[in-house]
């Protein structure tokens, strides 16, 4: 972690008196807990705040502590200065981003893929998730914690580092969630709240998904698609397929995962994994998205067909090229900057 | 953690030369993790141990590093005493209780339903895992932890706490997943190991599983079956069930989940699971078997389908009778020994 980052950013949120704190469309489960904290924490020491993201709060985080509390897009435009947390573009802030040009912006994210902007940026891709970036700021600062703010705080570092099952999971991440616990964390109510709360629909779909599966190179590689129709057949929504691309990955002797939804718009929406050695942010970047080298994602035009195969045969051809073991290598000097 | 049984435990390791370390039938990732650490923990003391379970270990653990090592039964009766972890009755030892009469033995565990056995006995209710036990042990002989060692530590902690997930995960446990990751532990490679290795047979048995799925109570009691005809025409076997129970208990709105499974030898293996209040322990314990407050399981003989209504409608009438606020506050004073 960079001392002379986080010292900067100490400085910033000393400075001002009022904040608005947002964080990034398609909102998951870090961008809550790290929007949340900071507000929360912020307001602990007398600071004026308010949390917003650009995006409805999917129905899953609804029912975690406090989530009522974020704002959506228009707010008025009384705040001295803009926070922008777990969020690498300034497209990622929907229309709060026009405030980048206006206020003093403080940056703070975990992405690799982060580009450089704001008034004070910390990018910190050791971290495994920016709620962890907010604790440590929160303990800085001496925001006193109660089992609701830890509760919230613990949410990011869990959806984050996959309930502490990915490889981006540190000795730092546990430390860090013992503390919380301490402080009155409950981390299986979010687990319970957020696994468990399937609606059997969703079985359904996931039968479905399992039909189209595609299997090529030998198993290392497996794709499938949901559409508009296999939705509505099902009675779902496409919030309900957020844990679909983790049942690709599942898959013995799979290396790459790739999952297509078509979005009620008619986009291409594609989830990518990998388990091993295969850098998925690079496929992702050369369709126009980003991420984690395990964990990515891109958003396409035109039709959903043709864009399946365009990217399943680009796949096809980068894993052909890949040197395994070089990978691997790459990837072991490279631990906690890995997946997202 | 009671400091005095602690050092008990910690004279009679000291006392012997040589060991028979044994876990229970049926194991689980706790008893393949404690089995090996201690194994290996007390060899790298000058110790001579074998480790030992008397039941095949299941396909889904056999990549865990040293898994290979575990003996099964006979063993020459050579050692000068006797271990057993994670078992909470003599029974559970298989066919090696018979030398629980012959030799100095010691018993390990963390089952709050466990019956009074052994020269020495550690019952720990309050320990996420029986491997957590372990760690402590091996940490107050001043064993040396190496990456390997870590990784087979840390597989317990994780399983028995659903990784990180279930009400059972502590302060204490997560200082613990930090101190193996200090000495190298690699926690994603035991959680893809077990969790990403599903044969995709496995989905259309939980398709089929689904299909079957009875919902009572409103919701709040769910249940469904497996039979050795659904296993066959999946090509599955029962070992592929292990991960079926937490689906169902993920259905949105359920309080308890049960699963009944019909073994090759036409038992009738049950599991339950609950969520918030409702106590499975007494459920499991009521039908002969044992286990936590919200994961249990028992094993019936007779006909597969008057059995599954037996039990259903035992749960039923014990359902309806529970008072869940009173459940509750139960439960809430009793943090840390409400689950596997």
């Amino acid at each position: 972690m960079s001392e002379k980052k986080a010292a900067e950013v100490t400085a910033f949120l000393e400075r001002y008196r009022s904040f608005l704190i947002v964080s990034h469309i398609q909102p998951d489960g870090d961008a809550i807990s790290s929007v949340l904290s900071l507000s929360f924490g912020l307001r602990r020491l007398g600071k004026e705040t308010q949390a917003a993201i650009d995006w409805p709060i999917p129905e899953v985080f609804q029912s975690i502590p406090l989530c009522d509390q974020i704002r959506g897009y228009p707010i008025d435009n009384g705040f001295e200065a803009l926070i922008f947390l777990d969020g690498s573009s300034p497209d990622r802030m929907g229309r709060f981003a026009k405030w980048l040009d206006e206020k003093p912006s403080c940056v703070i994210d975990h992405h690799r893929s982060a580009l450089s902007f704001g008034t004070v940026q910390w990018v910190e891709p050791t971290a495994s998730a920016t709620a962890q970036l907010i604790l440590m700021l929160n303990r800085r600062l001496g925001v006193p914690y109660d089992p609701v703010l830890a509760t919230v705080n613990m949410l990011g570092l869990q959806t984050d580092s996959g309930f502490f099952r990915y490889s981006n999971t540190t000795a730092d991440l546990f430390k860090d969630a013992a503390f919380l616990m301490e402080q009155g964390a409950q981390p299986y109510f979010n687990a319970s709240t957020i696994l468990e709360n399937k609606k059997t629909e969703e079985f359904h779909l996931l039968t479905r998904m399992i039909q189209k599966l595609v299997i090529l190179l030998s198993g290392k590689l497996v794709y499938s698609y949901i559409t508009q129709e296999m939705l509505r057949e099902c009675e779902c929504t496409e919030e309900d397929t957020a844990g679909f691309i983790g049942e690709l990955r599942s898959i013995k002797g799979t290396e790459c995962a790739v999952l297509f939804v078509e979005s009620e718009a008619g986009d291409t929406r594609v989830s990518f994994r990998s388990k091993k050695w295969f850098d998925v942010s690079q496929v992702a970047a050369y369709f126009g998205g980003g991420g984690h080298l395990k964990a990515s994602g891109c958003s396409l035009r035109g039709d959903f067909f043709a864009n399946i195969e365009k990217v399943v045969r680009y796949i096809e051809r980068q894993m052909a090229q890949s040197d395994a073991s070089k990978a691997l290598l790459t990837l072991l000097s490279d631990r906690g900057q890995n997946e997202k």
